[in-house]
């Protein structure tokens, strides 16, 4: 049981526009940016410590992470605190999924102003309606018309303090079965109203979609996928294709459940804690990740 | 990729109250109250999912999943939060492990009842200086004077608005190497003011500091053990010792931590989520952890 | 400048329940229920200080206080963070001002959840879309379909745990020029929803809408008037009328911002502060107001 | 009741950084920097309208806007998040009142990095044990060691993320009756440790202790005064002395209490809110001053 070299608190990541440009630098180069989703700092941090290139603050891993359903019911200053704890304690950046952007655009200018702020190097905002449910469930997957969310992302870039920022238009028209025209007619409304980045998300078992709707992207505008239900794709067809950002979106939470359950169990049944010592992280491991210091300068 | 059968929200846990007095009847009962450590609602449902009959809401995990050191640096009302997140998602009751109790008896007066308002079954504080580090850090672990702490035991269930809480004392003092004879004079102290239940904590990698504190224990108060080192001992051969309540502190998030890093580690290598497919929980285990509606009564 | 004889913490009003219980009682009463509006605990212990007999946690106040436009830009939890400061610290049930109730239906049981729980009196949602504006604002005063809002109150009504709380429908129809039969129709199947009393909300220069309204109320609900623009009105006319809850919403924190404004600009040119010395509270009496102990328990 | 010409939403003041150095650069000009203690996001605003250089984000009104003491219950993230508000809503630079820094070393170092990331211009930490209780309480005015309050002082500037956050020491020697040396003394220290100001505090109903303290005072680090019971000094007589900061730190509070309590007095006696129409801000008023917007974009 030892404390750490490590200096004691998270090392501040340079100034919070950096990480905004940071990414910029990324999209331009020759390699996807594979985003993992995280629900808190110490889950970001093991994003960063398996080496991926950026952080996804998963709204359906938050909500999780309350034991609440993925349904605008955690809050925008809650979502903004977990965006911020896992930012600070990161090197990467952090992509805060922002569900539909809290409300209306005046909602969405606002929380723009405030992830700005912190240092926050990208936001997402998807094209549902508020309250949204989360993508996969099988109810509720309702499209606000493509020229209100249009002014959303419009009114968003207008709100921005410094050009840094990407806010990043997700649409949820394959999702909500509007099909193929309509999900490529709005990612190019999205697009020309000022997004730095689209995203198509799709249910499908395949990337059927995902690969069709890159093949005639005609903007030069990054694209995103997200690829949940059509795990076969690799990274390199999703780049070869156009992707330039794929983000396993929960993956890393659902290990961390897997795993607790697991242990958990057989902790139950055991009776006492040696019967699971081998298969949990040790509490130095801990340390080390939560920077617990080895100079303790607390007195008082 | 379903939604579930479940009502859609967390159950209301009955009257907060009911929670308390639960805790207080389970200490009568004939087996050992089991309260495993969480950081957040879905760990929290984890621990009961898996049978325990308590939730522990420990500093270390809500430290470590904000990525900060167990260094009394989260506040007391981010331990607020993340305790009532735990409570309303489960049934069970929950013991907040509240530190040093935040400063002074003042302090702590004014956390009972903030705590006790929320419906948190118990708090337990602790005989260390604040600002204090976790028991397992090599140096830092400087003693409380007894009398101070008894006074903020004193002036804590002084402040309590109704009786049901429980109270906890923790006494570190044989974490600083102050002998067993402080730790039960400490113990003493603290049932004559009022704890309503004393635990004695040990970094020995046997059970035979715990086991003797047990033997000589002549107060008529509850004893609590958390043997997080001396982890060969059992629930059973504890509760013939004396104690009444074990606290499994942190593997919970020690098992996630491990098996979120397994996965991120395989994820980062295949360069396709499907390859760890089969070792992550499906999403639909997380709707139904997370209480996903079926019945969707979002619009507007 | 001398400490107080107060205990030094805000006395714990009781069981939660108690302050719901209590304003069912009032409404029971031979006089009007006289609400205030209030934005932090000060400001609630100011409304108890001048004898009224419970607090409005008002979301226009509560906006302003944070330099912010009631435009739904604050959230959820910042506002049950607000509600919970003022009702700690007084005696008096507080309600709270929820707008639209923050979204959807579910949004509102989640919202009836908490805020029973921490133990606020009653909570009012209002039949406007989200994100509303303030009612006073010339334009966006859009209503949400009667019978839409009709489910947000029963949803709300089942989901809370136990009885007491009151759930206060408020209809904005007359604000949005839906005229006096929209009113009364939505009023009536708000209270058939559920609702514990309907807040009929205008912003006529004369009481006439809502002395008609209250004329022609035909359902043993109790009525709610906010006479804010109608401020000739007296408290006994609206009685007599038939309400039996009347809200000043919004009058402390315009005398706190004017009684700012003049002492700040007199202060600014004086280039001393005794030239105010005269027109503020004395450090003492705001040490009462706040509690502050002379029994100071505080070290370590 | 009209709308407003604003744009609706707080505007953006340029990049953190910017407020910081725009404090330094006020700090070398021809005249006092004059703050005025705030609590909210509105109180500050009402300060940076009356024409004063800064907002003093003043512990003493934090607490007392909770309604409680202002004796260190109220916690880092609540005052971070108070900061923030009347941050995002001036253009003047904001000082932080952070008592003692919250802890030991490792919590001044951890609200550094925190304070300066949200782009607060300054904090400032007293000499005090924590738990603190205000300087005019008439007991429990304990300090620290001088070395420790030091190292405080010296491991939060190593914290910083950039240079230009300012980090001003206060010493509480003359408030705890230590004598004028032990106050030169401790400022001495303090300066040499790394502090960017420093300010002594002092309860003497004359500015003699400030200006004998300013006569003496041989480093080049400026002086800050708070003349809250030496009240009839001038401005300008303490820029003469030698200080560069005047803190107004409650006056603004203390007149808002007034100003509510006559008009809740009279509105509670009068039946009507008429009454007191003319003594209160318009509601046109508050809605300027929240930036109520006129151009309403919500929809959805």
């Amino acid at each position: 049981m030892v404390t750490q070299e490590t200096s004691g608190l998270p090392e501040a990541p340079g100034a919070p526009a950096n990480k905004a440009q940071a990414l910029r630098a990324l999209l331009r180069g020759p390699s996807p940016v594979r985003a993992v989703g995280a629900h808190d700092g110490l889950s970001a941090k093991l994003v960063q410590q398996a080496g991926f290139e950026a952080v996804w603050a998963s709204s359906f891993e938050i909500s999780a992470s309350h034991g609440l359903p993925d349904a605008s019911l955690v809050t925008m200053t809650q979502y903004l605190d977990a965006a911020t704890a896992m930012d600070a304690v990161t090197d990467v950046p952090v992509i805060a999924d922002c569900d539909t952007g809290f409300g209306g655009p005046m909602n969405v200018a606002y929380a723009v102003k405030r992830y700005a702020r912190i240092g926050i190097a990208a936001m997402c905002i998807e094209d549902k309606l508020f309250p949204k449910i989360n993508s996969f469930a099988a109810d509720g997957q309702d499209l606000l018309p493509a020229e209100d969310f249009a002014l959303k992302i419009k009114t968003g870039k207008e709100a921005q303090p410094d050009p840094d920022m990407l806010l990043i238009a997700r649409t949820e028209a394959l999702i909500a079965g509007a099909g193929m025209e309509e999900a490529l007619d709005r990612g190019r409304l999205y697009a020309a109203a000022g997004a730095d980045a689209v995203l198509v998300h799709s249910k499908s078992r395949r990337p059927d979609e995902v690969l069709e709707f890159a093949s005639r992207w005609d903007v030069d505008v990054p694209l995103v996928a997200v690829p949940t239900t059509y795990d076969s794709v690799t990274e390199d067809e999703l780049y070869q294709a156009g992707y330039r950002v794929v983000i396993y979106a929960n993956q890393g939470l659902r290990a961390a459940v897997r795993g607790a359950q697991e242990v958990l169990r057989e902790l139950n049944t055991a009776g006492n804690a040696r019967a699971v010592g081998e298969r949990i992280a040790p509490m130095s491991e801990v340390f080390a990740l939560q920077g617990m210091p080895s100079d303790y300068r607390t007195k008082p």
